[in-house]
């Protein structure tokens, strides 16, 4: 019998490492709950069901919890406003899911989930929330041909449990470097610039990617830094963020210089740490802004990209760029602020000449293709309060029709569009 | 033998269900503190000692123990003002005290007590607290037919621990909105309008008011639901906010639409809840603001007194009022602030006829009369800054001096009239 | 065999009186690690050193361990910049080490301590750190001769763990009055006037100083009262804080009117503590700014030199001044800013002639003395940004220059002068 179980791929959970038990069951299923705690829930979703589909190994998978509405544990349960729910679904399916499902039915009327939302809702089946359920189900049924296809993606991020639970620990140069907040920050970039990615493990099959993104990667052992490296040496390009590489897999430092497992790779050699106190910033020649982290680091074949203009390490080297193999790998030494974080990704996209399906937006728009041998289907998704035009060509499912060359996204509102050719 | 101990009706002390308790003893007793981790602990003390009355069914009642000046277990124990003593102590009596009493006599020198005010500071008597505590007594002498007369009230506010104890619970839509914070914004705004209430129980016989207010009475059962809506049926006006009505005595919801228990009475049925994250405000179209909870509230039979211009749910309506048999019910569906509470207050008050025997303010004048059936007294508090003048005549016993129409009341003093007639 | 063992004599620690254990230790010897959680780490380093000499009863002493940077046991480990290791370790010296140790030598690679800095890192001999640590040996090796010399200080500040114990209890007027926080302020003030201080035991001989400081000596037991009391009478100048002298050494209070144990030293008697909430600011009729605490305080002898402008006492006194004996003591009843105390401290050590080596400063400036029957060693630390002249004539041994009569210091250097004619 094919089995299955719901994993908690969700901010704030990190007790076990799916990557080790993904392949023991037969269909990845997870659950997901929009944070509101988190500064932007919307991307974690984004962010959560790319992790998800990682595990899937890139096959579809089931989104087996999800709420119709508020929870009900959370400091302040926020309900969702009209077309959110069909919003997050379809992120759901853009993202490889294959079916969508919730928890409860029935809004229980005891106990502790009472105020956790449901199919019905304690006022009945005359209200808005049921309303956007059974349509929800009928556009479901109408992207019925999806199930099965793939997302397309030519980026990706390497994510690690075990880097997380090694990097967060208690005796660390600062608190304020958490895994899961660069993490986030370094796919809101890329998400920004309308970038689909994967999010995969360490020891990934990274070839067939054009760019691979590596954000605090404090622990990883030799074989997974060789397989990056390998990667950029056949003709990669990599962007590697700060505190990556430091130890091996038993948390021992890699001595002779940071970032020891990729000191070769990034052409640098960092003497010491330089952490900043929250609030301080710092700035660099580029314009850009920064905080957190400052590194004293030298050049060992790489290119300064950008220098501090002050801080503890005036005239160091903040952002770097090397030449390795075949391949190019950029080192970022410090928490660039949101802005000149996607600056760096963007000219690092474009040089690797990765897709971005979408236009850059501040994540109100998102556009992801799931594809097979013969079809594509194009999601855009609209969290914005204007219409958008996106060039697509083919049938639109949702409203059921024709679109030629363009389609028109009203506020709020989610497209599909089988694809005229495959992409 | 008659037997009373010592409650302690006060802020942050909860576990006792004391209109359990209440009938059981002969004498009602409380122990009150100012708490100056409140924002008004002033406020806080004449609710602590209306609600006191009302354990005590209206009877007289003894304030067991309070402090002259600082108490000790606070973060900043802050002393007393010069006048500060006295007026405590009496807007006690006048909300009903028969006795003043203190902890402690003698100022401990050891233990964790040691900084505790007391009668007798550790300084001795030739001290300005020891005046003060001198004074008061000869103060009180005069006031000693005052004993055994009851307050005079035609509003009533209803508060119910098992209320406080369900509602403020683990899993609920919103930690922000805390029973005890919510009960005294709306004593306050009464207090504001110069108002006496009563503090009951949710089965008190209500037909006694002209208003009833009712602050996030989530948990009540049939009967005493009954009790309000009965009361208003009866010609009643009722003032009824948000997340009030919600589950039974067994904290199971009442399902078909929030609030289960006011739903007919108020006219109105709430599908969804829609807290808001703190410091997020929302405008209505009386110009009041709010925040904290909002609802998806449909009108069935209540008119939209104001609606929300933004937030989640706008155009959808605030503030409703309903007629019920020959009264009124208000409801108000989000977290208005001081000023708009008050606004709606005002004109609740003035069309149910209540009595406002004081002028409006910002909390610094209390005027509250205790009478019985052959005299009345009208006790005021000026705790502000300047001298009042209030409508009386008769004898001020605290100056023993004649009263024709006028009296003046000095920046931070107490007067009591002997009133010519009984009120 | 001499015993030693290594002091935590340090920001957070407070476990044990070492004045206790000090005498039965051989030598006395210290940890110190900058803690950048204080609003100032480098001159709570100044008084750590200083406490540590009191412990050695002025003799010389050993830094046992200190970091060559960061440590990893804050939230946020910052490393010292370039000179900062020299300016730290010499900080010592010139308060009385005779030796500077580190922990650790070669950095760890694994275990909770491998973030913390050693003298060689993980990067190896190639860094600024490694170089640093080199040149602070060869530094160290041309004083040598400064081994045995003995600090120069004609002031003294009272330091008890006891009170420190006892003053920071629980059931306390105010828990924004924390004994370490006030001790910092007042060591702060003199420190910016360029006073060298000894901090010393409550019984220790005070007759040697010219001015004696008494911080929230909250707990003080009759003989160490008469002890300070006895010095003013013979002459001596004392500059006491409010919450001092409350309680005997059993933490009972002293009655007949606060600080009992100080009472007539001071001439004043205060009746009631008047604690403030945090932010509130009281004016004094001197210009001066405060805050925390005010004291309903009664001149008995003594003359007002402030008054209260407003707050809960205004017009009372906030700054006084007793002739007591042959001699002058000074009492502060509220939390003054730091401008404000440090003038209150100007006035003082100028009144009693006490010697400022140094010229006042932010706190960027430190000039000690060391000396022996023969021979006298002048250090000046530069913390600051420019260059500083400060008068010295003999031999430098950092650099091994002669001065005559001008030594300039640049910017983050430190200067040791073997003078030409001893202090």
């Amino acid at each position: 019998m094919p089995v299955t179980t719901n994993f908690m791929v969700t901010a704030h959970i990190r007790n076990l490492d799916y990557w080790q038990w993904a392949p023991e069951v037969d269909v990845i299923a997870n659950d997901h709950y929009l944070d509101h705690r988190l500064g932007d829930p919307v991307t974690e979703l984004s962010f959560a069901a790319d992790l998800t589909r990682g595990l899937a190994g890139g096959a579809p998978w089931l989104l087996m919890e999800q709420a119709t509405g508020a929870v009900n544990w959370q400091p302040h349960n926020l309900a969702k406003a009209p077309g959110e729910l069909t919003r997050n679904s379809l992120t759901h399916v853009a993202r490889g899911a294959d079916a969508v499902c919730f928890f409860q039915w029935r809004a229980s009327l005891q106990g502790s989930e009472k105020f956790h939302s449901a199919l019905v809702p304690h006022a009945g089946t005359d209200t808005e929330l049921w309303r956007e359920v059974v349509a929800l189900g009928a556009t479901l049924d109408r992207l019925v041909d999806v199930a099965g296809t793939r997302v397309v993606a030519d980026a990706a991020i390497i994510f690690s449990w075990e880097a997380w639970w090694a990097g967060d620990g208690e005796s660390r140069p600062s608190h304020s470097v958490e895994y899961l907040g660069q993490m986030h920050a370094a796919y809101t970039a890329l998400h920004r610039l309308g970038v689909t990615v994967d999010v995969v493990a360490p020891d990934a099959d990274l070839g067939r990617y054009r760019l691979v993104v590596v954000p605090t990667l404090y622990l990883v052992n030799d074989a997974d830094a060789a397989n990056l490296s390998d990667y950029v040496a056949n003709g990669g390009h990599a962007v590697v963020t700060f505190f990556s590489g430091i130890v091996d897999e038993d948390d021992r430092v890699r001595p002779g210089g940071y970032p020891g497992a990729f000191r070769e790779l990034l052409g640098i050699r960092v003497e010491e740490f330089s952490p900043l106190l929250p609030g301080r910033q710092v700035g660099l020649d580029s314009g850009a802004a920064a905080g957190l982290w400052t590194e004293r680091l030298h050049l060992d074949g790489a290119t300064a990209v950008a220098r501090y203009l002050d801080g503890p390490l005036p005239g160091f080297p903040a952002i770097t760029r090397n030449s390795f193999g075949r391949g190019t790998a950029w080192y970022l030494a410090t928490a660039l602020d949101s802005d000149a974080l996607r600056e760096v990704m963007r000219t690092a996209t474009q040089a690797a000449h990765v897709t971005a399906l979408g236009p850059e937006s501040d994540g109100s728009i998102e556009v992801v293709r799931r594809a097979d041998a013969t079809h594509s289907y194009l999601f855009i998704i609209n969290h914005g309060h204007s219409t958008i035009e996106i060039a697509a060509s083919g049938r639109e499912l949702v409203t059921d029709v024709a679109v030629d060359r363009i389609v028109r996204v009203p506020a709020g509102a989610v497209r599909v569009i089988r694809e005229d050719t495959a992409a």
